[in-house]
């Protein structure tokens, strides 16, 4: 039943494949056994709910080999139909050519970018041994589960890989399983020609328990290495699996060319009759192999109805505990920060939008208890590090601040999991340059719709001496142009407040803050308005000449502007834009009151690429932005450099109105 | 003489640095024993010619330890006076911040992004080992010289140090050499906090000689462990130097506080104290110190001389050689370009641009002898193979197909090597929404000016199947708004011709080409003139009620559409726009005959991000783009979903049209 199980998965993924005439057979025909092994004895899951609380994760790391998991799936009766797995890859279905959290039931999270499901893996990971130490009590593991992550040669081939098992290392993150599915061929051909690395010990230096299994069809052997992952409790384990791509289909298996195309009808017909299945038969699986499953998964669900008991007795009998799992688990209280003096306080001195942040963040860690986060060694720099929360590292689960080292990449995959997981908020911080190098990453949260908080800090050319690698230019543009998420840059205090409370009201999106490493002014027109992404921070006098529109520190520089502009009888409005897609969101009211389509004289004014900015300014207007990189020098030096100056700004403004009225 | 040398870095890099107040002093202080020995007695460099071909290059991948590099720069001659030291970090200084290629003498790249040095010194020991392969001949060693690279925990922690060593590994760099800087401390404190791997295991995992030496000041002991690493000439070679940060400094060393601020002014006295210098003394250094300096660059200096001798011989001796070296170091014909008959050639069909530049590739390959280049595992995907032209491997070094692995930002990073190195012309693929994972390697190739031609296909929802992960969105913006890059999305055959003449020609600016996965019929009046980044592709028939602007695979579109509005009565243009950033550096007159100002109703088509196209269309006109993440489907069935139709177009402009005529 086992053999006939397994080739169950193959035979679907190839007709699914074949059907939809797209897809990714190598890895659904080489893996199928590890991961029936997996989901048949070892994983703790529950079809009947699949989001158990204390339920195993299994992340497809590898998410092209999407069918290998929709197969298991449907096989242990998690919803989806046969009607699905036809519909693979089409427009709709819970079936899409790689795995989409939300979508399927099941589906742990949104893979396809290799080695970003280790990332994930080890957040989830890490979740799990914080909230067992948050949670549990002498017999009451409330939270008691292991993280599985299936990955190729792909995945570990990207830095990310290293990135994420390293911290995994560090942390001592025991119930975190990977395995490894290495049949040594990627898209180019053998992996000889690029990848002869001993990967396990790789592994092994990162802190990992390393184990192997010589033939990836040999199911005892992938089940005792599985066991023999659960019994090391001090170190994550690694275990790689031999195996063949494409198993199962004479002509292509071993080849490149069984990854990432439909085998073909014929050779389909020739995997079916080497597998013993008959092969003028489409998605017919017979009823036994279902029967099969059925009983398989009863493991699962016997465990999920003991664990059930289990929580009820706990809440029972420790109901601060129960009370505190469900704030956890539920909505943040915003009443709290919305009312909270010292979120919302005045300053009296300039301050840098960062140290703002990070005043916010120590009433936003107390007001959040499961807010988890870090940076990638910048903490003092970012003012992330939540003040006498502890560091979560192998000997201290509790702890609430997280020391990612210099690994934007997984800090960002890390970030994911902890929020998949479930039970945790979290937020991660770096160098607004270096969000390069999570910007994959982020990209992933947007699309998994996951409301994480970014905190990058540095935000401009105010970085001033560390130079042009040190000073963000086109990343404003690039934050802004990603679908569902949201870019705020703050001017000063209430801003950044403002920001925050975005940041934690928001259910479906993620939240980039923008901050100043320089102190900015504090502003007497700035309020909570920001919330509608524009509003009107200094007015004109009488009459409406001309417009300036500014963003983060260049805020403070337009409202002198507007001063000298003044002296020289132009009569302007500063609007503040710390979000363009939040107030772009408004009903066209709002935004005609802000900036009235009538005024032509816009002048846009921030210190990053003028990029985006057009639907603004208009045709007729000017973006005083960066045309190039930045420079090494002193911050103020660097502004005055790049013409952002009062002087600069009124000339190009009065210039403006000039050429408009005599137009 | 050695100690007081090294002292001398130690004391500069401190003074300069106050003096700044701002800087890195723990590395300088920290590595300066090795970076000495290094410089003394083993890097075959000239101060007298910086740029000698046949020099060891010298990576900082620590950037921030600038001061490090300035200070031996200075001491050994390299034009650096005490003055510039005393202007670090100063707007137009040749010292700045981090080290900067093209504005500093004996800069071999910019570093200061951790890691990517590391990536880069791969890319320059393969352009050594593949130049060697093609010019050395017995007795003539006219390319035959080591890539040293100083890196740090940070460096070793990001990703990309996997990445590029794994991939030195199996191409088997015996000519690289890695002096790592370990000093076990980070911004954030300890590495033990987050990196307690065995970073030596893991290099050796990637088939490197791994070295240690345990006394970082142990001048011999460097000196040892480098002429060992030369020794091996099977495989790269990692030395482990273990350091203090901040060497020298009671207070600091050893601390994460001497990482990234300033001493203070107490603290460089007792510095110097230590040391045995006059702390009343700032920017003094014992003339005798220059005298060994003097001394010690000899040995650089004759091997120069020796080696100009050699390649004049040779020069003479193989004049053929001689002139394809020319050849490898000057310009591009371009004329061959513009007029090889099969580069420019019609096809009677559709196409995919992605296809139609795999053909241009062909050619181009021959005409530039010294290209090299490949994908990141996506070569037949990306079409970047250059046929018949070779594998660059461990066993064949005249190979010019580089296969990168799953490793996008190694990639990057080697394409800038390859190029910084000289003689050799890089270019790279990989799928256009994995361009983010390279993406910080492309802004470094912007900011030092290197013209890399980045292939990425598959371009919007046009990937179709494989769904949100998989299309890019937000790409475009992203790579628009990097300065000095041009962005290249080719409508069909002739325009994607013209993008890699754009990329050929280029001698300071990166070009990225923008292609699609899927066929775009040819274009009657497609022509070279998409050179100016926009023209007109179907004029109006008589007059101009509206203007259509797409770029890529959107062209078609609009053609079709504006086909579809002549029935209605409308009468359109339509501009194809392959390349914002070059229209918008045209004359203001050539913008406005291709874009008349006074023409309001503009529809612009593109299946990308919205973000950026405001500019173009004015505040009145309308961008039909993407406004969430793509999906997963059959791209046409995509197309249509997403509002991509001549019918829905159509109705755009007519609506448009109406309004502004009512208005």
């Amino acid at each position: 039943m086992d053999k006939l199980t397994v080739d169950a998965i193959r035979v679907l993924s190839a007709d699914a494949i074949e059907k939809a005439k797209s897809g990714h057979p190598g890895l659904p025909l080489g893996a199928a056994s590890m991961a029936f092994e997996l989901f048949a004895r070892h994983l703790n899951h529950s079809a009947k709910d699949a989001d158990w609380k204390n339920r195993d994760r299994f992340i497809l790391s590898a998410g092209h080999g999407s069918m290998l998991l929709y197969s298991l799936l449907h096989l242990f009766g998690y919803g989806i139909t046969l009607d699905d797995i036809k519909n693979f890859r089409q427009l709709g279905s819970v079936t899409p050519g790689h795995p989409e959290y939300g979508v399927t039931s099941g589906v742990e999270a949104t893979t396809g970018p290799l080695g970003a499901g280790l990332g994930m893996a080890v957040g989830m990971a890490m979740a799990e041994a914080h909230l067992a130490a948050k949670f549990n009590v002498e017999g009451y593991n409330i939270v008691d589960h292991y993280t599985y992550a299936l990955c190729g040669d792909g995945c570990m081939m990207e830095g990310i890989s290293s990135e994420a098992l390293s911290l995994a290392g560090t942390l001592g993150l025991s119930k975190l399983i990977i395995l490894y599915d290495s049949n040594k061929i990627s898209i180019e051909g053998s992996t000889d020609l690029t990848f002869t690395e001993d990967v396990a010990a790789r592994v092994r230096a990162f802190g990992f328990q390393t184990l192997e299994v010589n033939d990836g069809n040999d199911l005892k052997a992938i089940g005792d290495a599985i066991e023999a992952a659960k019994a090391d409790t001090e170190r994550p384990s690694f275990i790689t699996v031999r195996t063949q791509i494409g198993y199962g289909c004479p002509k292509k298996q071993g080849k490149a060319s069984s990854h990432g195309e439909p085998l073909g009808e014929e050779n389909v017909r020739e995997l079916k009759e080497f597998l013993g299945w008959n092969p003028d038969e489409h998605f017919v699986i017979p009823q036994k192999v279902y029967d099969y499953c059925g009983e398989l998964g009863k493991r699962g669900e016997d465990a999920r109805i003991a664990w059930e008991k289990m929580f009820a007795e706990y809440s029972e009998e420790f109901p601060d505990k129960r009370a505190l799992w469900d704030e956890y688990h539920g909505d943040i209280d915003m009443e709290a920060i919305l009312n909270d003096a010292e979120i919302w306080k005045h300053r009296d001195k300039a301050a840098a939008t960062r140290s703002v942040s990070g005043d916010i963040l120590q009433r936003i860690k107390e007001i959040v208890p499961n807010l988890m986060g870090g940076s990638a060694d910048l903490g003092p720099s970012n003012k992330t590090v939540m003040k006498g929360a502890g560091d979560f590292s192998s000997t201290d689960r509790l702890g609430r601040n997280i020391h990612f080292g210099v690994r934007e990449m997984a800090m960002g995959a890390v970030a994911n999991g902890l929020m998949l997981h479930g039970g945790i908020r979290s937020y991660v911080g770096t160098f607004f340059v270096f969000s390069d190098y999570l910007k994959p990453m982020v990209r992933l949260a947007a699309i998994m719709k996951l409301p994480i908080t970014y905190v990058f800090t540095h935000d401009s050319i105010g970085v001033g001496e560390d130079g042009p690698t040190h000073e963000p230019i086109e990343h404003l543009s690039m934050y802004r142009a990603i679908p569902n998420l949201v870019v705020f840059r703050p001017a000063e205090e209430v801003e950044t407040a403002v920001g925050w409370q975005l940041a934690m009201q928001s259910k479906t999106k993620p939240t980039v803050l923008v901050l100043t490493r320089q102190n900015t002014p504090q502003i007497e027109g700035a309020s909570r308005e920001a919330i509608n992404g524009a509003y009107v921070i200094s007015p004109e006098r009488e009459k409406i000449d001309g417009i300036l529109i500014a963003s983060g520190s260049e805020v403070a520089l337009a409202i002198d502007s507007q001063k000298l502009l003044w002296k020289k009888g132009v009569d302007t409005r500063v609007v503040s834009m710390p979000s363009m897609e939040i107030f772009l969101a408004k009903d066209k009211e709002y935004r005609e009151k802000i900036l009235p389509s009538k005024i032509l004289a816009r002048v846009v004014i921030e210190a990053g690429a003028n990029f985006g900015w057009g639907c603004f300014s208009g045709i007729e207007g000017v973006v005083i932005a960066m045309e190039s990189f930045g420079a090494s020098a002193p911050a103020n030096v660097l502004f005055k450099h790049f013409g952002f100056t009062k002087e600069h700004i009124t000339e190009v403004m009065t210039n403006l109105v000039e050429r408009l009225n005599s137009n």
